[in-house]
């Protein structure tokens, strides 16, 4: 096989492959060999990569009669987009961690796919080592899913694990995390959620069987958030995780595929406060974990290790033994059809809500902030005033409400006079 | 396909299949419609089964030219293995929920379905709806995995979760679980650990490649726990579970095959003292998970729905698919070969041990007691005294030690004067 990408997954995919070779040559009936890892600096020496297999010449490798599965870890659109195609339209089955390159182009990476009866697999793509793609493919091929909700984003868990256990702010969190080296040195694919909403239109696309892109992903970073957001949630029984939830609205049809007459899509990323007796609200530190509820299999969740070199690479090796088995065998057909999607606006959003306002502390206050939320028709569940002075901080927790119409009572509040702040506002996940 | 078996799993399969068939024809291309229900008395009704799919003829049901594939839900060894060997030799894929007859027979079942080139599928027999064999048998093909522990028995983890935040006992939990069906009348195949050996036996196959039976798990159950053991592990900030252990013991030649010369598999089911920052001890009520540990992969966790019609019929459907799927492309080549497996003997286990004892209050007795421990070279963690009268109970936590060493401790304590009895001894888990 060849291997394009020799950075730390690369790398430890080339070690594995030395590690494991004869076990499975006797498990698998396989040899996985490499026969060369394209890098865009063939001369850098790469600890754990043979000198003598690497190259600056991608698409050569991609052309090699002795490449027989091609492994792109390249990352990114360009040109790994281009080399997948080239790979599949030269019969060849692809293996890729590209996270990127599916949530942007899986459509036509998919088609490519089918039309060469090739095996296309991302397992590394989302949530890392976790068996996650896999199992929602096939374990779940004939489960109606409702729901999805991932953390699927280990740098932003780290960092609002820190901020739930050590108490501390968002800033020296992340400085934390980088120095762990958990965050880039620029954290914004992280922490504005970007990351995890490619991962969240991978989700939904096999979930549902629909193509959905990262566009179609309504996105919420946590860098807004506050030491008394988490302490408040903490208080509630909640922690705060920065989800990717894919979920199928069910329309006049009935439950169905997201790309047929009845249901939509609903795609988004942000945080949410998750109750403490949730299986998702124990993933701590920089772990991932995937929650699902099926209308059969009721709720399950896969856990573990979302990045790092070790981990990922082994995912990778996974499909590459599915891919050479099936290579071997004969059995590859592509990848089943994917119907457009119909996204559900993310205005017509129905969840409940917290919402951290910061108020004149004065007399009629309150009665003229409840009074917004009446006029949008949003109900409070709950209410806690904490003074701060010649101020005061009012916690509210809504009822299910429609996005659309929390939206427009956050416009009206911010131009209420005694307000001086609309903090953070969370959706609150239940059983609703 | 045909279906042996109308119980509970059988009649939410066929339900389901009515439900996902247009469903599942549009996203997998394929039709799946049951021929016939065998079942034992095929004139009573079955909610759900039309009638004229009922038949008392099993045999008939697989030689059918129309059944494609055999679904066999009837569990338990006789007539199963029969059925699911005439199926194959037939060339007919199978698909089968029997946990006991694959930990009893598994070798001569994969054989078969090899030499057939069929498949031999079976998600639903470990942890239900957890999409977990799938994943170690297909994700996890090239990791080395070290360890895998699970809890795969929905009735103890219910009773156990009871006597844990309700303070039952074990008799009245029990009860409770009776009351709500997630016990049998006679729960003794759940509460010794028999089910659990069984699903331990098929899961250290699958991980370790190798050929495990039920007679190969070390096993203990749950009936004489304590709500002092369950308050005493509290204390110590774990959980009770009973947990279904499969390891790999590398011996000189170092990692590799369970099977091959260097590592030997030891697989053993005892309740045990986890962590409650372990991601196992928040597994509650009837729910299932697997916790896996891998040489590359790290730690992974897959957490659901152990048993139930609908979620045990989920996992089924999606192993249909992958038949059909298969038998549609002529891909299945049958299971890869498994090598006979090297059992490490329980005696050479080395863990950490929890032991309460019951003594006589009285000068001199700690230093007696400690005096064994100290003879078997068992070294002590921590040590809790509490007085009861003339009498004192004390709990030990030891660090790591050899289980024979441990037993033989027990053996001399037993017979010291001034021991009245020797309590529950859990093992604890923790990072070794």
């Amino acid at each position: 096989m060849g291997i394009l990408g020799g950075g730390t997954v690369g790398a430890a995919l080339v070690g594995l492959l030395a590690e494991r070779r004869t076990e499975i040559a006797a498990r698998c009936g396989i040899e996985l060999v490499p026969v060369a890892v394209a890098v865009r600096s063939p001369d850098r020496p790469r600890p754990g990569v043979p000198a003598d297999l690497l190259t600056g010449d991608a698409a050569a490798v991609v052309a090699r009669p002795d490449t027989d599965i091609v492994v792109e870890l390249i990352g990114g659109i360009d040109p790994a987009r281009e080399l997948l195609l080239a790979a599949m339209a030269g019969g060849k089955p692809v293996v890729t961690a590209n996270k990127e390159v599916l949530a942007g182009h899986g459509a036509e990476l998919f088609a490519a796919a089918r039309a060469a009866g090739v095996d296309l697999l991302f397992e590394a793509a989302v949530g890392g080592a976790i068996p996650l793609v896999r199992a929602l493919r096939e374990s779940l091929a004939g489960e109606s899913v409702r729901r999805i909700m991932g953390i699927v984003n280990g740098t932003t868990n780290y960092i609002l694990s820190r901020m739930t256990t050590a108490g501390s702010g968002y800033h020296d969190a992340l400085a934390e995390a980088q120095a762990l080296g958990y965050a880039e040195a620029d954290p914004r694919a992280d922490v504005e959620g970007h990351d995890a909403a490619a991962k969240a239109a991978i989700m939904a696309g096999i979930v549902f069987g629909a193509e959905v892109t990262t566009a179609d992903v309504h996105c919420e970073g946590i860098s807004t958030l506050s030491p008394n957001d988490i302490a408040f949630a903490r208080r509630l029984g909640h922690v705060i995780k920065l989800l990717a939830i894919a979920e199928r609205i069910d329309g006049d049809g009935g439950a169905g595929s997201a790309g047929g007459g009845g249901a939509a899509v609903a795609v988004r990323v942000h945080p949410a406060m998750v109750p403490d007796d949730h299986p998702l609200a124990a993933v701590r530190d920089s772990f991932n974990a995937v929650f699902v509820e099926g209308d059969a299999a009721g709720e399950l969740m896969l856990y573990g290790r979302g990045a790092g070199g070790r981990p990922t690479a082994s995912a990778v090796l996974g499909d590459l033994i599915d891919a050479a088995v099936n290579l071997a065998s004969g059995a590859a057909a592509g990848p089943p059809p994917v119907a457009p999607a119909r996204i559900h606006p993310i205005g017509e959003l129905r969840t409940a809500y917290y919402l951290a306002l910061e108020v004149i502390d004065r007399p009629g206050v309150l009665a003229a902030v409840a009074g917004v939320f009446g006029r949008h028709g949003v109900s409070i569940r709950s209410m806690e005033q904490e003074g701060l002075g010649d101020q005061a901080r009012i916690i509210f927790i809504t009822h299910v409400a429609c996005e659309s119409d929390m939206r427009a009572t956050l416009d009206d509040l911010r131009h209420l006079e005694a307000v001086r702040q609309v903090g953070s506002v969370l959706r609150v996940i239940a059983d609703e």
